[in-house]
């Protein structure tokens, strides 16, 4: 008999109709002989109802309130899907983050889960039933309502099964598993059956979105195996796991492409120390994640510096840079939106040196330019023309024959 | 500085624009140097749309997790109408019932109050914040969510009233105070300034439907001045009080009228003892209120026997009737839905003997025929056809001078 910790997304709840084809899953999951604790997100567009409900009241969303009014979204869904599976004739209960033993900082909006007291979960497991626990949310030291941002409910799912010390965490999504590409831009894309925790994390960043980076972070942290893997067919997923032998990393797992990129150039940067320090110092109080950093050879004791952004931030970053520009004294700044990240991640690449140039060669052959470079450990990402994003992907999947990977 | 707890029913925040207006009330009244707790209802119909959702689930509706689910809509509209109040500049904060300290029975559904500790509620009051506590709602010892029941909201700022031995609390409604009857149905009808907690009871019981019962009883044991006023407009509303000198009770305090009532007779039923027992047990265990009995004079050692129940009840009534009339050997059955209730209300009865006797005289002068009579201290009750009603309301308005009436 094994403990597994479920999750399923708010598209896998959106309707009634969806709760129960998921509560036939949860129900044979019991019947299996397993027991199972499954952690829900809200239902389909509640979160955005409530947002566009709060933004009518002219208050300023502070963060407390807003997740007093969000932890609702989670708690119905787990009380409908409680509903639903005693309706097949299930015994269930459902809980809220606080009622399941959540405890998180009080840092509201983005809380951080600190420990999970799991005794009434183990209660209501021992009676034998099916226990839907309220995703995203926590509960503050001083007793207040707190959510955990985006992709909360993954990271719940993983935190109560590492505090259970569950056989398996099940993230249920709309897709299947991990992919060596996205299948849309590469038609022999193929899916993994295992994947490293490092390398799922890169990936994770770098915009598959299939579980948040601070899930997987939290499953690294206690070791917890966790399989992605379809609400709506049963077929097998993909496990994140620990890849230790090196015998199983793989040089390349996945190709990773994100389009939400910005790139800002300003030039004739004086070169004098602490000038890029204000720079990105003060895009940073702005709440703006520069990714990528490249400064050309000085000129006349004057550089050229470029940085590229998430997209969504633009419009905010551009009259602060343009600030900068004359604080700093630069010539000018220019930005463009039609840029784009490829990437390769893989464990292996650690122990087999070439990769990069690997992948150079093959944008290269293809005639695609490299704006940026960043490399980490198990990680080299590009920064190209938009346009050309797709045929990248599909050229360094083939090059690392990833239509071959298992 | 007087303390003040408030109450908005779910009209008064069925909309954004609405919990707008109520936010500027309530901003006023904390101006004014009032520290101030509000409970609210939840929004309009949100109510609705989460049981229609947890029907469409096929569940058996278990009222633990029907709890669950129904108390998120207080708690939506009490972060609504702290963010609403933020953004007017005041401070606010939300409390769930839980937060707020209120503990209950288990009893899902239709749970009892039995304590408040209200530690949050003066802490936040202290910090110079505006409480808005999510009402209907309290926890039960198991650390499990409960709903109060119908108007349970009522209940909740009553409850929080006494606990915090608070000057007044104001009840805010769709009307503006209660009447001396029903002024649709009677031109002059009068606003009462004042009414005691009995008559209002009798009132609230008969339908009136300001107050509900429960929150009466509550006020009544713990002395909680409460006064009903209107959301939407500046007029003084009703005191609901003690009412203990003589001077100050009215003989008839007001006319109640309820047309939610249906007539059932079974004919010749066998006068032995135990029948009437069998009867009214057996509808008891249907959980059907009997109202009002009358039982004709013996004919041949066989007796009619009539009785009033709920309109609401009569379709779940009748078969077990039916089965009853074999059962208990009676002829036959009839029942008839066209018959409503008439009752005067007034504390000062109990001093004034032949207020009923006037009661009958002015519907016999009105050519209203009496089917029914029940009575008690300070009430008395007719039942008779339902198009007679409101001639029965305005001849009785007139007969016991209510137009007078402060």
């Amino acid at each position: 008999m094994a403990l597994l910790v479920t999750k399923f997304g708010g598209s896998s709840v959106a309707s009634i109709d969806k709760i129960k084809l998921i509560a036939k899953k949860i129900k044979h999951l019991q019947e299996e002989g397993n027991n199972v604790v499954v952690v829900v997100s809200a239902m389909g567009d509640t979160t955005d109802e409530l947002i566009r409900l709060a933004c009518m009241t002219g208050g300023n969303l502070s963060n407390r309130e807003m997740d007093m009014l969000l932890a609702t979204g989670e708690q119905q869904s787990a009380a409908l899907l409680a509903l639903t599976l005693q309706g097949l004739g299930a015994k269930a209960i459902s809980l809220t983050g606080w009622q399941a033993g959540i405890s998180s900082d009080a840092n509201y909006s983005k809380a951080r889960i600190y420990e999970i007291k799991a005794k009434r979960i183990k209660t209501e497991l021992a009676a034998g039933n099916i226990v839907v626990v309220a995703g995203f949310q926590g509960l503050s030291p001083d007793g207040d309502i707190t959510t955990l941002g985006r992709g909360g409910s993954d990271t719940s799912a993983v935190a109560i099964a590492a505090s259970l010390a569950a056989d398996k965490c099940l993230i249920f999504t709309d897709v299947d598993g991990v992919y060596t590409a996205d299948p849309r831009m590469v038609e022999k894309a193929k899916k993994l059956s295992y994947i490293g925790y490092e390398e799922m994390l890169e990936l994770a960043s770098l915009g598959a979105g299939i579980l948040q980076p601070r899930a997987v972070e939290f499953a690294m942290l206690y070791r917890v195996d966790v399989e992605v893997l379809c609400s709506f067919n049963n077929n097998s997923g993909t496990l994140v796991t620990e890849v230790n032998s090196v015998e199983k990393q793989r040089v390349v797992s996945g190709i990773a492409d994100d389009r939400n990129c910005a790139k800002i150039a300003l030039f004739d940067v004086p070169d004098k120390p602490g000038v890029a320090m204000i720079l990105f110092k003060t895009l940073a109080k702005h709440a703006i994640n520069v990714d990528m950093v490249i400064q050309s050879a000085m000129r006349n004791e004057r550089n050229d510096i470029a940085f590229t952004i998430e997209n969504n931030d633009l419009e905010k970053a551009l009259p602060v840079v343009e600030k900068l520009v004359k604080e700093i004294g630069a010539s000018g700044m220019a930005y463009g939106e039609n840029v784009a990240k490829v990437s390769i991640v893989g464990a292996g690449m650690q122990s087999n040196p070439g990769v990069a140039a690997d992948m150079f060669e093959a944008l290269a052959d293809a005639n695609i330019n490299i704006h940026m470079i960043s490399t980490s450990e198990i990680k080299v990402s590009c920064i190209i023309d938009e346009d050309k994003i797709q045929a990248a992907v599909q050229v360094l999947h083939k090059k690392f024959e990833l239509d071959k990977v298992e």
